[in-house]
């Protein structure tokens, strides 16, 4: 038998940290999972295939950027996401919420929607919860995110107006949504307070959708708010949903984020660092630019399976960044994206056999302090 | 029986055509071929990988810009050439000559050398037939090429001169020689004058070296004193050992070199245009830009089977292109490679069915007179 469309089942847990398996029309999804990011459908300088061979089974695609450009009724036109990128594997795009509030000076926010200039050619474009939904149903993706409000996480009294508005908004998304092989996540708001945070989650929780997002995190608050804003939520979420914590995905969060029963994760940090020859591993990044590694015929990580890893020497990653060769982007992409997919992994297989905090504390005693705050 | 390194077996002739095999410490290279550049230890944004899947069996890679950056020496302490890169089949670097003669106003000949300054940084060094065989010593590579001079192609006073240097500057790369696992490639010179090449194919031919390059071409002259040029050389070159013409590679010069008795081709044209946005085929090139391809679901080439065709429209790679994405790159030099390493390799398959004529004459109708004369 066939697995239904969204079902979501835990195979085990560990306190809070959960295994479980999430489907799609485009397969299954096996959490805790990272998820990459493939803002303008492409994962930058990333193939499908390199994508395939890491393990990745679902990317995020933003909606603001597809939107702007090529335009969702050309990628609808043209078969819809999956066949445009050629991914035939899961895709989650966001709601053009997060980008659209990000345009500081260049939006404008009433109860029905945003109306903001375009980062591209300065035009005038209207989001609303309808739009955002009408847009992310022509690209096509498997789980599609409700459009809400994000506002500064430390202002009370805006995150209270934000988080009622994104209430009422993830209701109208509901209401507008009209594909069913198409899952549809709530997201919590409510910024560093646990009586707005608690709220948001009992009230998205009450709207019956196939899983949950936790958004306005990772933003400027403190890990330790960041912290007991996911605890304070997951002891309100379901536990036979998904939970998504949004952009955020460094080792150390991904470690904290599943330990309070997170399942799914992206970040752009893996090919962005790439681009800036920083290279992820479990103890800390590493600037391939530096002098240090000009001789070093090591790869980055000698535990790394990864294909990077396999055949490439720190020194010639580092000749490539100085030569200013895209493959420099390439190759340390594809190894950050593998250390934190296969994070995820290790972490889920620690849950699967009885042994995560055992897993959790060898693998955070490895994380400098100095690296455990960055974002 | 393991055929015997750098032995050249003519498989099959057609008029001038040939069809064979050069057996390298890294593999038998089938020709004609088409070899991809990699100048500075990558073929410009394509992995190994995907090399290999088009089928190249050897590139190319160049001495001056190693020898600056990252330097020969390092190169050798890890492992050499194929090691460093990951490339596993068959290399030919150049002697770093042709770059070092492009430094105009930064660079000056003697009899003994040049003295060029560094385009990265202004520092002075020097090349000689000696150091140019060292170098490429400590690279690695499986074919390696003499030092030659390369003059203004329509000068006969200063063409004189440089090939008769080029002349005594081949023995001494010879005598320099010690490496057995490499084969050093002779260079025949004399721009566009018949009797200047004519002499110097018979005085490089002389020398004993295992494969003859003409070099020198595709440097101003024109289309038809190119392929004179050829014809001439090669009517001396013995036909017992492999004729590489240097930096030619437009599907039209590949047709006509062929059919003139050429085996190795290289160009950068189809990385670099990849670059461009510019897709070559072989009824000419297509500049993915174009709004004309804004929708359009047809990949670059219906009857081209490389990874970019099988699976990516025109439309997508115009997105990539236009939001400035590292993949449409890659996708499109994919492209680029695979057509001229397929056409080399469609050329061959012809030349040992018997039937050359008739399929260069097909595929000359196909490419419009506007495409023959560019570079």
């Amino acid at each position: 038998m066939t697995p239904e469309n969204f079902q979501y089942v835990v195979e085990a847990t560990q306190g809070s940290a959960r295994a479980g398996t999430f489907q799609t029309p485009h397969g299954a999804i096996h959490t805790p999972v990272f998820m990459p990011v493939g803002t303008q459908a492409t994962v930058k300088a990333v193939t499908s295939e390199q994508l395939s061979d890491i393990g990745a089974s679902i990317i995020l695609s933003n909606t603001y950027h597809l939107y702007l450009r090529p335009g969702a009724d050309l990628i609808q036109e043209l078969g819809g996401l999956h066949k445009f990128m050629h991914w035939e594997r899961a895709i989650l795009t966001d709601s053009g919420g997060f980008q659209v509030f990000s345009l500081n000076g260049l939006r404008k926010i009433d109860e029905d929607g945003v109306t903001f200039r375009s980062h591209l050619d300065g035009a005038t474009h209207r989001f609303t919860p309808e739009t955002s939904i009408a847009i992310q149903e022509q690209l096509g993706a498997d789980i599609i995110m409700a459009f809400d409000e994000c506002a500064d996480p430390s202002d009370f009294e805006y995150n209270t107006r934000a988080m009622q508005r994104t209430h009422r908004w993830a209701e109208r998304c509901l209401a507008a949504k009209t594909r069913p092989d198409q899952a549809l996540f709530g997201i919590v708001q409510g910024g560093v307070f646990p009586e707005l945070r608690e709220r948001s989650a009992a009230f998205i929780s009450s709207l019956g959708f196939p899983g949950h997002a936790i958004g306005g995190l990772s933003v400027g608050e403190s890990k330790e708010q960041m912290l007991a804003a996911i605890e304070v939520v997951n002891a309100v979420l379901p536990a036979d949903k998904p939970r998504y914590l949004m952009g955020v995905g460094t080792p150390y969060d991904l470690i904290e984020g599943i330990r309070r029963g997170v399942d799914m994760f992206d970040c752009v940090l893996p090919t962005r660092l790439a681009r800036h020859s920083a290279a992820q591993t479990l103890s800390g990044r590493m600037n391939l630019m530096n002098a240090q590694y000009a001789r070093d015929e090591h790869p980055i990580d000698e535990a790394c399976t990864c294909y990077a890893c396999r055949y490439y020497s720190r020194a010639y990653l580092r000749h490539l960044i100085r030569a200013r060769e895209m493959l420099g982007a390439t190759l340390i992409s594809i190894h950050n994206i593998h250390t934190l997919f296969n994070l995820a992994a290790t972490l889920r297989e620690a849950i699967l056999q009885g042994n995560f905090e055992q897993t959790a504390a060898a693998l955070l005693e490895n994380i400098p302090p100095s690296e455990r705050n960055k974002l």
